[in-house]
């Protein structure tokens, strides 16, 4: 008897333990009235392809054994490099024709973060993030300061060309010929990319990137960069990425407010999440959903909106991909 | 009997009632190594006077039934306008010896916000913060856009160096000089002003102005605009200005956390306050205090620092004005 259970100790402290414990990893591509009937086969199916790029790209760094905070960049540098998702290539567009992405990425261990908002021509913003949160005292940094900051760092810089593609400058075009016209695109207006993951040390970490809302000016910035808002992680209760609506996301803080419920209120993570979007701001008039994950591997996906962009690997290894509420 | 009851519900529906609900304000000028040796008995007169008149300013707009979003903003403006305090003039240089400044206000009724980061040349921006709650579809804007849009909403600006003390000169190049210096100057290099605000018609509000952190570089924005992390108001808990080490508050919600505790858990507001404060952010090295209020009238202004600024109307009308420790 004594000598299983020094078995067991010395498995606990080794690999093979640590090889058993669930690995999980769940990520977005913006949420809004995503319908069948509004998208043909052709562009249905590269957007599925590309979540499943992505979120494979991630759960090969956990079963690799590397980092939550790893794997999250994993599938978001896929995702901000697809101009399909508003992040990275292929962001919506400013008043001005510009492009200007936030992004935001958080470590559940240490509480450490890092987040860029108003930054051009940084392929991929989410390294930025990471680069704030790993080489700067801070924990936010803006436009042109945040762009020098990520120069110094060595990060990829593309011409503001690379970025815009030619259905982002039809898109400004609709919307500032009518502005009404906007309702009709929120599924653009207000998308974002994201990722939560979840390690085999057991570590928790999530990560947003977006190009903000189309047409945006005077330096609006959403929820994607605003730690608490659009991002959050704490090993002790969840990670969540949001998309939506951002200026409702900020006022009902709502990736922290998700983790509250689970670490003061004892909610499931289901509960906590489905509270959240389909209560707090559902009745607020707060379109969007979020990606949550807990440190047992549970993933929650909720929106209120018609569709969301999800998919996610189970810590079974099944792989979930949707785009509408019926592919649940 | 009957016509009692009927005359306390006619009471109730004039301004008798009102009048008598209870209306409550604080406010604090940043927290530090505030200790009464390192302080000229001058200077404390003046910092003592000028808490004392922003609170009382901001009382007199609640005893005259104005609402709390005016109170806050109504002692906001004094403090920007004094050059003790590290917000409007007299606000902390950055790297380059400018002045770039963020605030953030946000209504306990209806849980509107609004915020400016990065702004230079805004006589107050904490009007700046409000007239993108109440005059924009945003909650935050930043940079250069978030000036444009404070011009044509018609603030007041005023060249930089109208903002620039000499003693703010003096402090960058004393940093400059020996960055290990820093730690000595916290009280200046990480406050902030702030008020929470109670009216008649039991509506919280709070509202953050600041420099941000002397010396920054790389358009570093702390807590003061995030919301949630430097300010939060909500009728059904609390109102909370916070002042200190921005990262830290950041990472913690550290303003949204105390509302969460009342609202969630239960906790009074100063058990919320002291746990958030003298618990969460003092065991992560987050050097710092808030100010917070309920719609009960209770106040409370714990800080983990050796003093804090700061001045509270209560509900009984007595008047609190603490610059250290042994002043409560």
């Amino acid at each position: 008897m004594l000598r299983i259970v020094l078995l067991a100790i010395v498995f606990a402290a080794t690999g093979h333990a640590v090889a058993e414990r669930p690995v999980a990893i769940a990520i977005h591509g913006g949420a809004g009235t995503i319908l069948p009937e509004h998208m043909s086969a052709e562009k249905e199916a590269v957007i599925r392809a590309a979540l499943e790029q992505a979120v494979r790209a991630g759960h090969e760094v956990l079963t690799s054994d590397g980092t939550a905070l790893d794997a999250t960049i994993a599938a978001i540098r896929i995702l901000e490099d697809s101009p399909e998702f508003n992040a990275g290539r292929g962001a919506v567009l400013t008043n001005t024709g510009t492009v200007e992405m936030d992004a935001s990425i958080m470590d559940g261990k240490t509480l450490q973060a890092g987040a860029v908002a108003s930054v051009k021509g940084i392929r991929h913003p989410i390294e930025a993030a990471r680069r704030v949160m790993d080489h700067s005292p801070h924990v936010m940094l803006i436009g042109d300061g945040a762009m020098d900051f990520a120069r110094r760092q060595g990060l990829e810089f593309k011409d503001e060309d690379w970025f815009i593609t030619e259905s982002r400058r039809q898109q400004l075009q609709a919307i500032q010929a009518d502005e009404t016209a906007a309702t009709q695109l929120s599924e653009s207006w207000f998308s974002t990319v994201g990722a939560v993951a979840l390690d085999r040390h057991g570590n928790l970490a999530a990560a947003t990137s977006t190009g903000g809302m189309a047409n945006k000016r005077w330096g609006r910035v959403g929820d994607s960069p605003i730690i608490g808002a659009g991002t959050y992680a704490d090993n002790d209760s969840c990670a969540v990425s949001a998309t939506g609506h951002g200026e409702y996301f900020i006022r009902h803080v709502a990736a922290y407010s998700i983790c509250s419920l689970v670490r003061i209120k004892g909610l499931s993570l289901a509960e906590a999440a489905d509270e959240v979007v389909n209560n707090t701001l559902k009745n607020a008039g707060g379109d969007g959903g979020v990606i949550a994950l807990d440190s047992k591997g549970n993933i929650s996906m909720p929106f209120n909106t018609p569709g969301m962009y999800r998919a996610a690997v189970h810590p079974d290894g099944s792989v979930q991909i949707g785009l509408y509420r019926e592919d649940d």
